[in-house]
């Protein structure tokens, strides 16, 4: 699609097999297979359930993103969609820091310092979180992931600039659809040289997104909190973003 | 003592009472009289308890700390010493965020990301903490103080180079008599013309002090964990730093 794939790699081995994603090596060495699930978890993996197609949309969305990022000079894993659940990605070794970006609070920044869902942030809200499903993903500082030799502190200066990079990015981009960006997930891993680019994926599952007109709900909430129709949000995003063709 | 407190200020209403302290306003309108109790709290109040004579050494420890400090430029709320379980303050509003610093990992650092108790840390962790029971004094960052309003940018800074001072002061005091300041936590407040500066206390209840030789616990721990002689740590923490006198 962009040149970079030359040759339609082969599954080899499963290398990784997350919550809602699978990783493959193949017969190319420098590209990998990710592959989406439709199997969901929520609250810490103490929910657990089947979101019909919801590989196929994040997938696709990820893809969309990633490609709009390219254009906004950030570098990510994204080389080309193989499926409608595979997509072909350059291997990194993820950095196992979840760096979070809040426009509006929702989720843990109501529950865990009382902020009033729905109240704009201004400016945005960078958050750090430890990727350690045993420790139930801790929220850090800079100091903690120094301490702990995740990143140094360029790297987590890169991070925070490439984070508001996507933010800004994304924002325009659901904006353009009618959709409020209201707080999304990212991962970075590190390729053999060193150089860190954004993985793993911007979807459904890992953003918030709110319809601006009616403030329903279009994401993994519906699937956290039983609002129904949660299959519907998904390939309501699937439609809006563009990412269906 | 130091001069600033003329008249001895009387005891007027009672302002504030806390887990540890209480807080009286007096006949004099920019003194406060911060009162040391024996009861002790651990484990976010669910472990309730009494430790003899805790007041009385949380009281003479924090002021003799307060006046080291002073001599290391730190401004505090400290004014005198009123008795042995009394000390005259400066009025201040306080600021509802917990600073943390930590030399060598212990208590939550272990608990939540694993640390190896007893590893140093080097450099050391600044953590922000909300002050606030019903949340449960839940971490955050400088953006999460920032979007809550609790202190600028240019305060957050502040606040940290100031528990550096503190944390470079109360290390050498500590090493001179044999104990690793382990972690500390600091509360600031506003004055009226609304320059900070630290109060609360610095204690054993507030800090954790390690023997060097021994490894020996001398602060709240032994409480918290039942380690036994509780009141033997914290008169030798009274006894060590000369605060007996």
């Amino acid at each position: 699609m962009d040149g970079k794939a030359l040759l339609r790699p082969v599954r080899a081995d499963l290398l990784h097999e997350g919550k809602a994603k699978r990783v493959f090596s193949t017969d190319q060495p420098d590209l990998y297979i990710q592959e989406f699930k439709d199997s969901a978890t929520a609250f810490d993996g103490t929910k657990k359930g089947t979101i019909a197609g919801k590989g196929s949309v994040n997938c696709r969305v990820s893809a969309k993103l990633f490609t709009l990022l390219e254009k906004w000079r950030v570098k990510t894993h994204f080389v080309d969609l193989l499926s409608d659940t595979e997509m072909i990605i350059l291997p990194v070794k993820i950095i196992p820091v979840e760096v979070v970006v809040r426009n509006i609070a929702a989720g843990s920044l109501v529950k865990r310092y009382g902020f009033v869902e729905g109240r704009v942030l201004t400016p945005s809200i960078f958050e750090l979180y430890l990727k350690n499903d045993e420790l139930h993903d801790p929220l850090m500082n800079d100091d903690h992931v120094l301490a702990m030799g995740l990143a140094d502190a360029g790297e987590l200066a890169y991070l925070r600039r490439q984070a508001a990079t996507v933010n800004d990015a994304l924002c325009e981009f659901f904006g353009t659809i009618g959709i409020s960006l209201v707080d999304f997930k990212l991962e970075f891993g590190r390729r053999p040289d060193n150089t860190i680019i954004l993985a793993d994926e911007i979807s459904v599952d890992t953003c918030r997104l709110w319809d601006k007109q009616t403030g329903r709900k279009l994401d993994k909430d519906r699937f956290r909190f039983d609002l129904g129709d949660v299959e519907g949000a998904y390939q309501e995003i699937l439609e809006r973003t563009g990412a269906a063709k």
